[in-house]
């Protein structure tokens, strides 16, 4: 697998975006057939893992390359605009470290922090919390889950996993993190939705799965903190800078297409489709769409990363005020990014239809992620804030 | 190819209906999987010559049932309902029977009413006058035809065409109605786009093809007076049936979707996701814009029968009339059935994206098929009327 | 008060619509200078009363005209186009005739019908069943009314009221039927709002006011059957025609402006305004909401009638389908007006807001009157039908 | 006119904002009257005067405080929320002050920035580029401009004009900067619009008014440099702060009102208003707009200040990066304005009409004000830049 050389690896922190930009140009090559095919990018992952961006968040002392939120997010939306599926778990992936981080003890993620930056490895998802179907049993010294769980996001070709499970006798959460191989773990092939087709986004078995207890996150625990339940904005921010990116990319191609491709309608007057005084206004709506997105993601991220600056000294109301920011960012790019993936084909026109381009590809990615938690419910919370003041709840979602 | 048992096959013009509803079943059940492979559906296609559905809109006098537009359209719509590719090709069919009508003379479209409904011929289209690629030489008595053309919907399996040529001599576009069989006639297999999968929207090739004289529609000729520019409002409201019917098929799945499978979302206080508040709010909106665009496109299809009935005494102001309620709605069909293909998920949720149910094919099939002719101009064409008191200048879109 | 000469009074159902166009025309000719002084427009109302209009939904055979509901409605709108506050009054006239009609027996609503016709009586509104302030007690044969009562729209200068209250022993709400002029009523010139400000909305008390019990409508009673429920869709389509003949009343004078005052942006590449693409698209616009929901206006006007025709035979599912037809227009109407008084401005220009044009008032008197009541949940309510199959439950407001 | 002490004169750039705030506070008292009776606030333009705040952007080596355009801004936003009329003259003041800093020479500005200071005058507004009625000759030694002027916001009541008129050989537009009370200039009351009522922006006659040649602008002139082309720019930004003001004004009320005089809807489920999911929507959609709009109004300012740093170096291309940042900002503010102003009644119901409260003024202050030049055609130029990388070419608007 050593196809990366060593101009491609990430050695300082400056060398980020341009890493990044060469993978996701690597991406785009084949994102098309990608799409068209599903299953898991595994090349395209070993890529990442050569890149060494893998350990983008991780602090130096522990072998990364202390990159920002900042840092992290653009590499998600410069892979966004290339491939959203790769995009999520290379966010997902810097998600699960953070959860360490925020649910572990120091001893925790600091073991885990080096090894991943040691080996290159990729941690995946097995904690949807809305299902309940994984259960924990306390053993001597360990636990054993058992169960079933869904929405597995990255979890095949990982390393790494963060499982969740309900405690058998107090129904609490309990969040663990497991070596992907570990016996009883079955990951199936079996995600084949309509958008983020290589995000194996399917589903587990554990069965009768031994963890350590030092592998357990008890301590903090999940959401037990201000500063724990940063999570969930981490989790929300990786979809923001994905739908972003998806919106970023899918106007890239229209704009590419609009001004050598489409042709002017016969009743426009102008030469050019890219005169027509309709054609102008849609981009004009684009461009608003997405400067505002940029922005309120901006500030969102600004605001996470002074709050994660804080740690554990994090107040409920500075916590409140990352969620409210984080919250207004997702709105904005669950309509920004659904809108105009939608409206691209409005000034590229119907020949931009044809199958071998996958246009359609943008707006399936970003409707089927989008949907990950009920956008009205963002805005009531919104709401909340502007008219009660009330900050949002803090949850897996909010 | 014997597989329709009589009682569906149409009669009398009462039975359009139920044998409609039948066909509509039957198409649903392979709807899914047929948007997946595309190509022609051939079974479809001959259940439909065996219905008797293509004599539907031919006078009795030439062996049809007499069918007015709104049972035609009646027909269309529901095809649309369960597979708006099929919708559009019959739908095509009757346009084109209409436009041997409407530019041919009395002997032209009295001969070929007649050879329709005996030997349930389907007809396709080979018209578009936007692509000027293919050229007509007058011979002796004859002409030829040479040259490409593209989107030909329902030109393969299809008996009979309408195509189209520039004049070599006059830049007038011609047309005439020709075999599909005719010698030096080449149809492409390569429509292969995001949506409308099973219209063989593909191109053609004339290799110098001889039309006989009486095969060209020169008396009155396209376009040539007002009876006649009834044809492109025709076409206009055989999408707008096609979206209509696709909103109403997208709905009706997400709205069985909605009550049996969707979960209320944990922060919504309701126990099933039909009672949610955001959830009814979507579906208020839903019904408020199909309900407007169903009254919009009666009252477009009531106002074009009026002028069928008139026929050649029509005026450029009645003609009008009908022009500016098919615009209007063109474009609410247009705006419904983009917003709700869209936001269906919004509704249904997550689980919903599942490659299995294919629920994005509703938005891809009005997606492609939307971009016919760009909507900002229709909306502009209404301005003239609402605001300047001008009707649409009438072409091939207007 | 004998201004109105024969030409101007209504003799038979025909004649309506041309007495309504002249008076409307005079109530054009006052119109802004009224908006701005509120009040009661005593010489307009006066008017109406010469001109017949009064009884224009009574039945031949007690004196009036047998108009229709499309009939009443078309004349709300006429006014509505120069005046929403008359329009509003004269709208609520006739539906507080079919109060009487729907709540009180024959012999009350015959010998109503018959005075009114006959004295050209005006009927006043002291009915809202929100405002539970106004106790009746139950008397020897009397029921005496005390209390006050809010948005009393049209009850000054009126001969009648239909007054509510509410049962000192049950709670239940009780109407009544009584002249205005009886002792202990007292109408406040209190009326001063943003808009529809020549309605004298304004607040009464009634202080021990005797109602006999022949005039109380206890039989069938209000909102008891489904025939009486019809009641409130009557309200609701009041408005509906209010709002949307202000909406076109606005179109008018804003066509009227940008055609023959607005001068082309000097950027536009136009010469006039009128052909500016920017503006061709906003009239484009104004013309798919105001079709649109004229189109549903029509469809719910010809429910009511329908559900009117067959009176005490209506079935709750048939109220049901009114009351959705209804509800669906109400929503249109709502936005439709609101948009199109707010954005006429974008079509006129900076000069068209000069106070002597008074262009306001058209969005002033439709956002004052849509806030009857929450444009939410008749969303909501659609949202039920649509999704669920439940009709609105009937209440004074759906 | 001594009525300000010490506390609320701006000492130092850090009282600034607690100056303007008091003054808001006064404003705010008696804003709904001053609404009602239009004219010249002349006491509440005292104020500003003795406030200091004239001299907010002027240099202190010339007397003033050396406010940033972040400063300045920050004092407009405060007064629309309170008062836009106000904020519109007092914007307006510094822009007039800008212009003579752009388009003057050095001695020229410097001369006016001291006796501005000096004397605290507030400058007007006589500019309008786009009527053309005012006509300049060339005398001997001065220039003589005679005709007649529209819009021009704030001349009244000033010490100071910027006039334009049409050079009567070149046609070319000139600017001068002149006292107001020059023999010649005659300025009318007769602004009386529906909207920003006290901003005096009406018409003025100038009859052989006498400007020397030192005080005209022609060196370097008129929108002659990239740096002298932030004119508009400047003038664009003094619009978004007062429309963002204007909504944040409206907001404060509105929420005032829906939690302590909003009834919650029978139909709602809830107990208060401020409670019911779809009131929570409505805010939810409020903050959206505003907080979007607060990030592209402070990045369109902060991208102003750095070109207003660069000052005559400004290439065209900074220029063009400034413009489509303000045209922007100015797009989300016309829109977010004009939404909220709109909406605030839907979650404060229908009491919220009282004439008394007035909350119609938020919406026909900015409805008037939003008109300056159509918001189509900064879309257009948006476009113009997201689609072919062209930036907008500067005029008096853009």
């Amino acid at each position: 697998m050593n196809v990366l050389n060593q101009n491609h690896r990430i050695c300082s922190l400056s060398d980020a975006i341009p890493v990044a930009q060469f993978l996701a140009q690597q991406f785009a090559q084949t994102a098309v057939e990608r799409d068209r095919i599903g299953g898991t990018p595994k090349y395209e992952r070993d890529l990442i893992r050569q890149s060494g961006l893998l350990s983008l968040s991780i602090p130096k002392e522990f072998g990364g390359f202390s990159g920002t939120w900042q840092d992290t997010f653009n590499v998600v939306r410069l892979f966004a605009q290339a491939d959203s599926s790769i995009a999520h778990v290379f966010g997902f992936h810097h998600l699960l470290l953070a959860t360490v981080r925020l649910f572990g003890n120091q001893q925790q993620w600091q073991r885990w922090y080096q090894l991943t930056a040691e080996k290159s490895w990729f941690w995946g998802n097995a904690l949807n919390p809305l299902d309940s179907r994984t259960v924990v049993k306390h053993q001597d010294g360990w636990y054993e889950f058992s169960g079933k769980k869904s929405f597995c996001s990255g979890a095949l070709d990982s390393e790494m996993l963060i499982a969740s499970g309900v405690d058998e006798n107090t129904s609490k959460l309990l969040i663990a993190a497991v070596p992907t191989s570990r016996s009883g773990i079955t990951l199936y092939h079996d995600w084949d939705n309509i958008g983020q087709r290589q995000t194996d986004s399917g589903s587990s078995i554990f069965e009768r799965v031994r963890v350590e207890a030092k592998d357990m996150l008890l301590d903090p625990g999940p959401l037990s903190t201000p500063f724990s339940t940063l999570r969930p904005l981490i989790a929300q921010l990786v979809f923001v800078n994905m739908f972003l990116g998806v919106a970023e990319g899918a106007l890239n191609e229209a704009k590419r297409y609009t001004k050598h491709e489409s042709r002017a309608w016969f009743l426009s007057g102008v030469e050019h489709a890219h005169e027509d005084p309709y054609t102008l206004r849609h981009y004009g709506e684009f461009w608003l769409q997405l400067e505002s997105l940029r922005l309120l993601n901006q500030h969102a991220i600004a605001r996470l990363q002074e709050a994660w600056n804080i740690a554990e000294e994090l107040t409920e109301q500075q916590r409140g005020e990352v969620a409210i920011a984080v919250a207004t960012a997702k709105v904005a790019a669950t309509r920004a990014s659904l809108d105009i993936t939608n409206r691209i084909f409005e000034v590229t026109g119907a020949r931009a239809t044809h199958a071998a381009l996958r246009f359609d590809r943008f707006w399936r990615n970003v409707r089927t992620q989008t949907l990950h938690d009920p956008v009205e419910y963002k805005i009531k919370e919104i709401g909340q804030w502007a008219l009660n003041d009330v900050y949002p709840k803090a949850s897996f979602y909010s």
